[in-house]
């Protein structure tokens, strides 16, 4: 099993040698080049992608081909644009490879394995799941009561290496404010003096 | 146990007789007046709600006292606080019964209880769970790209009852609009003649 794999999982579960053995078989290795887009608009996400070096943005397109960035998928964190995963539909977000990434990819069949085969998974699938969903309770909360700034000081709070990671417009687009805002929030106060 | 949770869990697990009555013995019939406060903001949620008959509002309140409402439980449905009742943390938002309710209860500990003493209720419970996640992505995307006038629209295709049921206020609130822009949304178009 992948070192980052094995680290990621120790701790949430105990795997035996042959448990260690199936999960190496499900993750498969991919490289993504810059830029990269992984599942398309309108296409069936088929997997999921664990993060091992690099980073995905997952981004909606509107009609007039403006975008909005949903959500970002850093090193040693999993994700996909879930709604089409789960439930086989045509996804409405589309996945690109922000960086050159490294990535272990994990089908919807292999996933459904993992989750019938290793006892302990579905615990630790089910514990996973009800924090991504505080994670999108959360950004809901934000979108609907904070203004541009208080966004931007909880990101800074809490993820400053998005804002110096990323170009200015991938961080506007997450926080859901314009470039120019966001130039404006970032500039240093000035002096009282 | 009740009719109307037998009838919400049948086709989503086989219960023997003995399960339905560690059930029954879990949820607890509560009923809730007009806009009763079920959880404070700032106090731990400590329960899940299944609403039989009425409704209830998962709201935040922010430093100057204007509320957003999160999202809506009408019946067959159930829910909490979620990040509070996960993570034992106080809680963002309060809950409030917008009508005189008839509620089944479930504490945080009898939830862990039917996970691990119930075959099959984990499985349930993750399979509920990643809609309820699908659900909050889905509110997310409309909160980003959509404007007034669309989520208006996605309401009225998707749930009109909420429309028709709730105060304007409440409505507003939900879509994340003034209670102007939803008057002006609601008023029949002028005619061309």
């Amino acid at each position: 099993m992948h070192p980052v794999l094995k680290q990621y999982f120790s701790g949430k579960i105990n795997l035996s040698a042959g448990h260690e053995a199936l999960i190496e078989r499900c993750f498969k290795l991919k490289h993504a080049k810059r830029n990269e887009i992984l599942v398309q608009k309108g296409s069936i996400a088929k997997n999921i992608y664990f993060v091992i070096k690099g980073c995905l943005r997952v981004f909606l397109v509107d009609d007039s081909g403006s975008e909005s960035t949903r959500f970002l998928i850093f090193e040693n964190n999993m994700g996909t644009a879930f709604p089409s995963f789960i439930n086989g539909t045509p996804s409405l977000a589309a996945i690109q490879s922000l960086e050159a990434s490294e990535l272990l990819v994990l089908s919807r069949h292999d996933r459904d394995l993992l989750l019938t085969e290793i006892p302990g998974w579905e615990t630790m699938y089910r514990i996973g799941l009800e924090q991504d969903y505080i994670a999108s309770i959360q950004r809901i909360e934000s979108l609907i009561t904070m203004d541009s700034k208080a966004r931007y000081q909880v990101l800074i709070d809490t993820r400053p290496d998005i804002i110096r990671r990323l170009p200015n417009k991938i961080v506007a687009d997450y926080l859901g404010i314009s470039q120019e805002t966001l130039s404006r929030l970032k500039a240093p106060r000035p002096s009282k003096a």
